[in-house]
């Protein structure tokens, strides 16, 4: 179960009611107890996707502890996605943060920001583990190319998959598959069998077959239940072709993509400057690709700061229902547009709901999505 | 006249309340008419000084207008007074700017500018008329060392003089002293004289000495008042030796500065770290210089994160009213605590009064200072 807030959702410059892009993805537990997710409600850990300026400043306005951050990944070097990244490593080191921090990004962001250290004094007291997108797609690793994983503890994952997109720069979306697991111990059958409660059930639970003292041999697979939980989101940076996509949405619960301009605004700006393509997504073009790829979920950001609240569809000045309009002109499944501090739960398993979640929170349930 | 605008008044980190520092100073000509300055209003030329994170994004919440910007004066490299610069560039650039833009900062400011051009991509459509103020301090103009001068129109002139610190890091104050001269036609003498009104009028009061018609020698200096207004705001960088602004106070109308802790909290830090000496001011200490240099009027800025709203001065929870009363403790002239957004006009003439201000502004007339 993973929750996304969204920090900024304006495509290039800041406007009054967007700040540039930053993404924040916490990773629930739904299997903790009761208490635990209380303990857990204030600092949960998290992922950061892009940190446009000002992400730090957003970060005031939520619970989310940068001591409890795991790894930022950036889509690409424009500055609307990157600037406020040395801000927000300079307030995690003045707020004491020690703990090493995962960098996944273009080689040209480590450059940035060995600059920004040297010509500013920046001081961080934390370890950088920084890891190249263009090395991570390079080199395979033990299992696979391209994905990165992140052990949030012993029995809850995440892998960070890579995959190149179509832009003026070097872009990258990023597939993010969360799996928890589970064993439970089937106490009323241990009961039944006769075999009283003793050290012997933490052996079982822990996988280990083992022998009573009266002779008798217990394999853990009979009395433990193995379950465990999926969710994969896959959060795209600037691109003008959805379809490279393709494979990284095959069993995604969520997609969520720029769609910068209506595609009526991206065929007018194209015409406009010939010379100037900005490779951006219009909402049609990426609502058609999710439609062909049978994405149940939906959700839009980075918008050009032409379009500001929702207004009368038939208004000719352009506004956010121009937007759902061209998007669902091509998708019929679940569309959401993204707003400053929206908050979205992606549950890979449709009978598990968070309690804590507030009215402005999105449910998006068993999201396997049946080709349509 | 120059009305200087917070746009963030908190030390190292931003806060819900306060973002880093930045401070906007717009040019205002008292002796312009109302008409013109109706069409001034909503875009006055201004100089910022230092551009934390998220400058561009309080700006959207002001009427100042990137294309109006003047100078950029950077006091030292701290993240937390620059690193908003790229962001505010590029969204110039985004907004259509395509005049020079001069820049005053520390040399390190130009190499980090040149690293987030290449590493970002970031295209900028006007040139940065970069002045390294090691280079201003060092090189001797035909006038004199160490100032630069902005020329706002044929009457209307900057003069910005760079003082040095003690900080940390290399760091500096800006003195900033506003000319405004007028010519004003003595009609009624002219009259009196008998000299009827003809294009000789606009040569005298251009400064010509002219012959009528008749053969009769006009001096210019007998028929034309010369009017001048001159404003001097001295704005320091972080600094903990109110001492290195002696020569620039002088003959100020106001300084700014910062006051980051109290006099007991800077004292019980350093007890505390005697190996990491912040290297800041308190209130009671730039109180101190204040009063003994004379000095009418003061405002503080850049407060420690620790220190939120006002409340009870007697509470032992650290807060403004504290900060206040440090200050308070030495000096009696007219102190502010600037908060962001707060605005605050100041006039070297105190006959003038900007009828456009509303409620929220500060008027800060006549302030040259007796000796106390």
């Amino acid at each position: 179960m993973l929750k996304l807030t969204f920090l900024g959702t304006s495509a290039g410059v800041p406007t009054k009611q967007r700040n540039v892009t930053a993404l924040a993805i916490e990773c629930l537990n739904p299997y903790s107890s009761g208490a635990s997710r209380q303990q857990n409600k204030k600092s949960r850990p998290w992922v950061l996707i892009d940190c446009g300026e000002g992400t730090q400043h957003q970060l005031l306005h939520t619970k989310l502890s940068l001591h409890q951050l795991q790894a930022i990944c950036i889509t690409h070097v424009h500055g609307d996605h990157c600037y406020g990244l040395p801000g927000l490593l300079a307030s995690a080191a003045m707020s004491g943060r020690t703990a090493a921090l995962t960098l996944i990004a273009p080689k040209a962001i480590a450059k940035m920001l060995e600059a920004m250290r040297l010509t500013t004094e920046l001081y961080l007291p934390f370890a950088i583990e920084f890891m190249a997108i263009e090395d991570i797609l390079s080199e395979p690793n033990d299992e696979h190319k391209g994905d990165v994983t992140i052990n949030v503890d012993h029995q809850h994952q995440l892998v960070i998959d890579i995959h190149p997109l179509s832009h003026r720069v070097a872009s990258y979306g990023f597939g993010i598959t969360q799996t928890i697991s589970r064993r439970t111990l089937n106490t009323d059958k241990l009961t039944a069998d006769g075999i009283p409660a003793s050290a012997l059930w933490g052996r079982l639970q822990q996988g280990e077959d083992v022998v009573t003292e009266d002779g008798r041999m217990l394999s853990s697979a009979e009395y433990v239940d193995n379950d465990s939980q999926r969710t994969r989101v896959v959060i795209a940076g600037d691109n003008d072709t959805p379809e490279c996509l393709y494979a990284a949405v095959v069993d995604a619960d969520l997609l969520v993509h720029e769609a910068t301009y209506t595609h009526a605004v991206l065929n007018k700006i194209q015409a406009k400057n010939p010379d100037f393509d900005p490779m951006h997504s219009s909402a049609q073009l990426i609502g058609k690709f999710a439609q062909e790829s049978g994405l149940s979920n939906l959700i839009l950001t980075h918008f050009s700061a032409r379009y500001q609240s929702f207004d009368n569809p038939q208004s000719r000045t352009p506004n956010m229902a121009h937007v759902r309009l061209d998007a669902q002109s091509a998708y019929v499944g679940n569309l959401w547009l993204a707003a400053d501090f929206d908050q979205y739960i992606v549950n890979g398993a449709a009978n598990l709901v968070d309690e804590e979640a507030g009215s402005r929170v999105q449910y998006l349930g068993s999201a396997r999505a049946p080709k349509k």
